[in-house]
């Protein structure tokens, strides 16, 4: 059973979970290790994973089988268990919590593909689905209060396997980052009335330099202090603070939304390594005025040294004004 | 000149430098990047690096010739910028500051050395001394408010030239980081009445579980909640908040404690690639006793990925007491 432990100082929690690697002497630098000949999530290898947690497939076909066309496993190597009580105690001055919590994956696609952005429109949509699916299903668990949807695409952004996957890890407690964003947002609203995600999305369609893309359901930008390079956040202009409560027809333009942004930046910066992260509300709150679900995307281009860890601060040295500038002119 | 820019929802300083690159277009993956034949930092290559701002070196040697033993130099490609004025503004719903701050770069000895290790004890006081000095005469800029040392080892760890170097970064505001450290460590302060560093260095040599090293001066142990396999903190166990004020007497015995430290895990990891940080507390404050300066090593054996920056949270798969037992059994 992994172990969530607690930094006494900045109360951030750690994941210690022993049974992913065997020995401290077995640990080896695993930075590139996707190249794998044989690939356990294509269709034809379903019993390389765990049993199917849910699938979208064709009416008929036997779960477990080929058919499908997304579908979902529990992570073979997982950093939460989904099984046994949730325990918290102390330690002296230390705090210590059972690690459970459910690890999942999501399988993109039936076919050995890498890139999210060469699936068709039709999958990523079943794809945006399914997350939604998930969290709507695990919200029903009461020792579960956040849902965390992310992609690791290609080595240098931690993906162990190449076939185009993502990951749901859903938490026991809200993540330190997630309540820092939550609180900010809230301060915001407390002082100026509005939710700053809307204020936002005025200022940058008003400024129009940051924009990379516009639908009728969402903005699409290189946020004023972008961390890292072609950051690209995707808002939607309706307000919702639940990625779970997400509509059909939302959905019908965020599947052209993710795989127009997804091109454009394989085309600009030559099939970067890149991860995305859905931020969304914890569970056990209502619809809130002052948050918005939305999505952030981020290519691994510069490294995470000793002053990004020190400070907290990033050092990025391409203007997002630029990067949206030549990610608006890529014609896909 | 770079910018300074606030994330607004979460308070985030984002760096805008883009003078470290020349276009978008240019940018590359540049993860591996250390492999140079020629070496900058190298005796007898002073001219290849800008005047140095201080240097230890033999009595009569001229400045930027050798002769030296420890040498400081701006960094080439500075992240903040030491001349201009220090300005503040707004973008509508934005902050923005100029980039004004120190960025040098800290040569640990003339001969192509890329292991600090590797050094002799007396090399590595004199690189800890000039931390101290430098920071020292940093402190009396007043635009200035934090002082940030770090090492980044390797190509995976951040380093772009292979000579043992360590960095210096001098911000006009305190980083996020720091702050929630400070103030994680004032709240425990001001429930419990002690420092939480003394408290943690109790409870740590009490147990031993988690201890590799203990000398007159230092306690060096692998965190409870460590981030990464293998992560080490360097702490004193005379209370002192500023690292400029440490006396020669602990630079002798912090000296070995270093060496022994980084021989370990180059033993034990194979030569990783690692950061180290120094932890210590703003300019701009007196005397504090709720915090103590501190070093945090951590070998970078583990990528970050997705769930890791959308939570804050770290998923490590080593225990902290297996890392440490494997580290006190290592002979340096």
């Amino acid at each position: 059973m992994p172990e969530l432990r607690k930094d006494p100082i900045v109360g951030r929690w750690v994941i210690i979970a022993p049974d992913r690697v065997k020995r401290p002497q077995d640990f080896e630098h695993n930075f590139e290790r996707t190249a794998h000949a044989f690939d356990p999530f294509a269709e034809g290898n379903e019993s390389a994973t765990p049993p199917e947690i849910l699938a979208y497939r064709e009416a008929g076909t036997p779960r477990n089988g080929p058919g499908w066309r997304v579908r979902v496993v529990p992570n073979k190597f997982p950093a939460l268990s989904v099984e046994g009580e949730l325990e918290r105690r102390g330690d002296g001055i230390y705090d210590l919590m059972t690690g459970i919590g459910a690890h999942e994956v999501i399988i993109e696609c039936p076919q050995n593909e890498s890139n999210m952005s060469r699936l068709s429109v039709d999958n990523i949509r079943e794809v945006l689905w399914v997350y939604r699916d998930r969290l709507v299903d695990l919200k029903k668990d009461p020792r579960l209060v956040h849902g965390l949807v992310f992609k690791n695409k290609g080595a240098m952004a931690g993906a162990s396997l190449e076939h185009s996957h993502s990951q749901l890890i859903v938490n026991p407690v809200v993540p330190i980052t997630v309540s820092e964003e939550m609180n900010g947002a809230l301060e915001f609203f407390n002082y100026r009335g509005r939710s700053i995600y809307e204020d936002m999305i005025q200022q940058e369609l008003a400024n129009g330099s940051r924009i990379v893309l516009e639908t009728s359901n969402f903005v699409v930008f290189c946020p004023y202090a972008s961390r890292f390079p072609f950051e690209t956040w995707i808002l939607p202009k309706h307000h919702s603070s639940h990625y779970e409560n997400i509509q059909r027809q939302q959905i019908e333009d965020l599947g052209v939304v993710m795989k127009t942004v997804l091109l454009k930046l394989e085309i600009a910066l030559d099939d970067p390594p890149y991860n995305y992260i859905l931020h969304t509300a914890p569970f056990d709150q209502p619809e809130l005025k002052y948050f918005s679900w939305h999505i952030e995307i981020f290519p691994r281009l510069t490294g995470i040294a000793g002053f990004e860890w020190g400070t907290g601060f990033y050092i990025n040295p391409v203007l997002p004004e630029e990067a949206a500038e030549f990610l608006r002119k890529i014609e896909v």
